[in-house]
């Protein structure tokens, strides 16, 4: 029996659901892959002895048993964060080792590094993990929607903000209160600002976009804004208007340059997008030739991210196996071809609004704040104005149809100084189907 | 410039979606794969010309001109049924070329066979078109989910059966009328009989079957009912239930047998699978990794089939470019390791269950049939009684806890034998998330 020799570095939750799963799936993957794909050595600073059924595996606290085991085949990093990860993958690749991450940090500030170090070396780097846990998302890229020019993403890509925004939805709680809770229970860390603030959510989309379009996206090349200003009372707003607000990743494919952003979005509730609930994640592709391609499932969590990286582990097997290393790219297209892309600057994205302006009750203050948008070539398509108790200042909601965002900076500037209005005025952009 | 050449058998409306994807996606796949994907041969027996931008393509109403030309790599066969597509199947394999093909009858029917002679000439078969059109569903079990001992299948497999089960249920019309209108409207073939009663999805189960857990599923294995015996009024009610009726192919995997079965089925109306409609598919993996997956997008059409196509044949042209023929297992597992299913009797299916009774408004009735189910193990969790005209019978509507099939089918011999019941009893299973 042929054999797959793998190292981990990183024994966290990520870390044991991998070793778990290549234990479970032991006899499984053997009828598949025709060998044992077998975990041989585990290094983790923090690791003093490992559970009774992983006692045939090595481990230490150094990354470096692994890196110079010459038996391992595959090195796992499953630690995080940028270093010492950065180095310890370049290190496995330098000695012709192939490389498994989930680390999506790191490949979206220094992929192209890395990604380059493979080339040279020829050795594979699988990444399933890094982006919607257990989905196979980066397959369906790179193989199964090869034949498309992917024109579209819109995801939601981040478990713990979803799970957020999902509670405060159903139980109309404020953000600070929701985040304790999520921190509480577990499903957000101490610092939850990656999650939060939609970093996190940049990472992945950045990933995506440079296998959807064959381009060296990095994370600074997205527009990012978090979920922590979202109130209770816009969640009422958009489920009165018919929408619910998800934090989506974004990208639109205009050719000579690509719309890049993660932000809070209206998303219409009859769309798939406005019903992915709780820590869930889902995926949605449109590509010229297949059309909409919707991917769900957990996008975290110790099993879930277990399984892609155990898929990713199998692919590189079978590729040793079968003597057929970097037969895909590891970026979709083959490095030659994969170009530098051109953001859509922010000020030229075209989108439909939700405006809620705070303001005095005051005669002519709706005629004073629709003239501004009015001069601004903003068209509204919907009002609502809410009076609550007498000498409070009122919520103004406004629905724009599709409008420029240089137009709505300039606007909102302008509402934002007159002396009527009390608070700046929240602005969520809404997802339209319009692709162009 | 390597190449990749490619024989087409079959210029339908599916052949033409591939030879337009070849041709539209030209560059990106040579950047993708590093070699030119060529389509240089199309037979079709209603050829006589082709459109200009086919110019380059050799063509003849004769499959044999494909099949003996030594510089085709790969055969795609889209002309569907049965013969001659296995016999052109057949042939291509014995004289060493690879296989394409979207013929979900064909390889439910005779899958054995052909990938016997698969494995014994050493070609590969791809199918990914075969169930799901353009969605990567089975790339994702044979590679996504490798690391998974997948628990059961739920899936929406058919687009025409959605399409007129939505219409029945957005415009409350009878089943005739609203086939009658997909058919004018191009979307039921004039002969839907594969479609609507259940058959071509029970193909499509028995491949996602075999492939998810090692096992020679035919379409004889599977018990199938359609939809025509849906009516309007079990809509209501199902919707007045918290309920939507879909036609669903469902698999359970008990380890020492699996369920295999297609029918309509009442799905909660927040489920995802609820939620897909027109012609849209849907198909829901549970894994004992990675938990619950769905996969979403178009499962027919000229295009979402071509590029699922493609997507086979790249697969296959990097096979042969990286010389690794048959790197993954056409049935994802090795052939010895792939067994006979034991398939769970009817009898023995356990779900809650939606009973509509239709009888004579008199005293008694209700407790009558009530008994029938007490004794027959069946315990009653709803029940709905509608009264309309004087005289008119009344339906009786019942929704059960988890019921034993064998003791449903006792009770209803028994209430549809009693002088108060005017009409056959209508039964709809439930979907339930209890894998067990």
């Amino acid at each position: 029996m042929k054999e797959i020799h793998v190292g981990l570095i990183g024994f966290g939750t990520v870390g044991k659901g991998l070793a778990t799963t290549l234990l479970q799936q032991r006899d499984r993957l053997r009828q598949r892959v025709g060998a044992a794909v077998l975990l041989t050595r585990i290094a983790d600073t923090a690791i003093t002895s490992l559970p009774e059924e992983f006692s045939s595996v090595l481990f230490s606290r150094d990354a470096r048993d692994v890196l110079t085991d010459p038996d391992i085949d595959i090195v796992v990093e499953l630690i995080g964060g940028i270093e010492p990860a950065k180095s310890f993958i370049l290190a496995a690749i330098e000695s012709g080792k192939h490389v498994v991450s989930a680390n999506k940090a790191l490949l979206a500030n220094h992929g192209r590094e890395i990604f380059a170090a493979a080339v040279k070396n020829k050795v594979e780097i699988g990444f399933e993990a890094s982006v919607g846990g257990g989905i196979p998302v980066i397959k369906a890229l790179k193989e199964g929607l090869v034949a498309n020019r992917i024109e579209a993403i819109s995801g939601i890509l981040n478990g713990t903000a979803n799970f957020i925004l999902t509670q405060m939805t159903d139980h109309g709680a404020p953000f600070a209160k929701v985040l304790k809770d999520a921190q509480a229970r577990g499903f957000a860390e101490a610092d939850p600002t990656y999650d939060i603030e939609g970093i996190d959510t940049a990472h992945k989309l950045a990933i995506l976009m440079s296998l959807a379009y064959g381009l060296h996206v990095g994370v600074g090349d997205i527009t990012t804004e978090g979920i922590s200003t979202i109130e209770p009372i816009d969640i009422d707003f958009a489920r009165e208007f018919g929408y619910r607000i998800k934090l989506l990743a974004i990208s639109r494919n205009h050719g000579s340059h690509v719309e890049a952003r993660v932000h809070p979005t209206m998303v219409p509730e009859d769309h798939m997008l406005a019903n992915i609930n709780g820590a869930f994640n889902a995926i949605e592709f449109t590509g010229d030739t297949v059309g909409d391609i919707l991917l769900y499932g957990q996008g975290a969590g110790m099993m879930a991210t277990g399984s892609a990286v155990a898929a990713d582990v199998v692919d590189i097997g079978r590729n040793i196996l079968s003597g057929s290393i970097n037969r895909v790219p590891a970026l979709s297209f083959l490095p030659e071809f994969i170009g530098e892309p051109t953001i859509t600057p922010m000020s030229a994205l075209t989108c439909p609004y939700y405006f809620r302006v705070t303001a005095l009750d005051k005669p002519g203050v709706l005629s004073k704040i629709s003239g501004i948008f009015g001069q601004c070539n903003i068209s509204i398509k919907s009002v609502i104005q809410k009076s609550r108790h007498a000498d409070e200042p009122v919520h103004i909601v406004l629905m724009s149809h599709q409008a420029l965002e240089a137009d709505v900076v300039r606007a909102l500037a302008e509402i934002d100084g007159l002396d009527i209005c009390t608070a700046p005025t929240m602005k969520i952009r809404i997802l339209s189907d319009d692709h162009e």
